[in-house]
């Protein structure tokens, strides 16, 4: 029944970064470093697994070694499987000349991660590693599923975005309602209506508002607010735990 | 830095069976079907991909040709990539043996299921395929990381149990109370206080009370309840949407 084949296994890693001024994007390499062998052809930050490592540190080793971000928070979302999912010709050859051994398919691990865009400067990536952030509508064609992954690992991180409070960890610890509207709009891809957000938000009980407000804007100044995580875990587990 | 080395694939299968007298099980087989060749020893079903199959595709054949059991609903809920996993040498020695290839390492993709126990007939079952439900405090020491297989598989359908209404599929359309308490603690492997169990079963909007009870039974016949998912969905909407 078994031929003596076995694939390989790889991780791929999509890190979308966020900050106020530059909205959500997502961080891509290409494939040369040097560009010299192969014609230039983007792809997220991944590689096959080295035998002896847990898929976990094979994610943080690759993106390290071909992005230079280490020791951020990287969660596991999906397994890409599809038995022609390196079906394009010219991508495998790369793959085999690259990897020096003959590749028959590949099932990827692939993991995402959501950072602070200011943390990693895009001349640094650039420079040292041919990374640059790019938009989530300018993203062209990549090797093999790429842009498939980026598209399941967007859905799965605004899935997390509704329900989890990741977007707090992204504002600064006191934020206006307006960092909050446009954190929103950028990770969900979507515009709110700006009355109907302010209502919403108000009447949640884990988001906080302060007496204090912005100083120094040309504008009328913003209230500030903080998040209250023990409220909300409080709030959650009220409502979800079905039975018990 | 790639030695040519690969790892093996393969998927793992843990079918949880519920019914109202016997409460949750899981499926075990025997790592061989005639005991012969090998010390008897038990597993999950679970075996290699085959080089053009889907993940979700060899999980339901490897389930399929090792327990009969076709066509049920499969859910992927982990990877299990401990390169030590196969280190037990008698058990590798027997994978070498049976798949007649040289083995180093096995990445293996984790699916679970729950069925009703008596929709699938122990005669049968283990008749025909040498396989037989396990109560969770009768699992012995399986192969490879087996039992922590089925730890974290129970640990993720508890989670849902909490979250989603899977009982529900378990359970007749019209359930008593007493019904809904004995799922609810056969699959939490907990025991819950009847009294405050009640109280809050019949807070929730979408367990609706028929005017209907049970018929000539001995005891004080019990109302019967029914699940209205759609009402389900609409509160769970409501309060899971935290920013929209």
């Amino acid at each position: 029944m078994n031929t003596g084949f076995n694939p390989h296994i790889s991780v791929d890693i999509v890190v979308f970064g966020f900050d106020d001024n530059e909205g959500l994007k997502v961080l891509l390499i290409n494939r040369d470093k040097d560009e010299q062998k192969h014609p230039a052809r983007l792809k997220l930050p991944g590689s096959l697994i080295i035998i002896r490592e847990r898929l976990s540190d094979s994610a943080q080793r690759v993106l390290q070694e071909l992005t230079g971000i280490k020791d951020i928070y990287l969660k596991q979302f999906a397994v890409f499987d599809n038995p022609e999912r390196l079906k394009d010709g010219e991508d495998l050859k790369w793959l085999c000349d690259s990897s020096g051994i003959m590749i028959e398919r590949v099932v990827t691990i692939a993991y995402y991660s959501l950072v602070k865009l200011h943390h990693y400067s895009e001349t640094e990536l650039s420079k040292a590693f041919n990374a640059r952030w790019y938009n989530l509508d300018d993203i062209p064609d990549l090797i093999f599923d790429h842009n498939e992954i980026i598209a399941e690992g967007l859905s799965v991180l605004r899935k997390e975005f509704l329900t989890e409070p990741l977007c707090f960890k992204l504002l600064p610890k006191k934020f206006t309602m307006n960092q909050l509207l446009h954190i929103s709009e950028s990770i969900l891809g979507i515009e709110l209506d700006n009355r109907n957000f302010r209502k919403r938000i108000n009447r949640l009980e884990y988001i906080i508002p302060l007496n204090e407000h912005q100083k120094g804007v040309a504008h009328k100044p913003a209230r500030y607010y903080i998040f209250d995580s023990r409220k909300f875990e409080f709030i959650k587990r009220g409502h979800t735990g079905f039975i018990i």
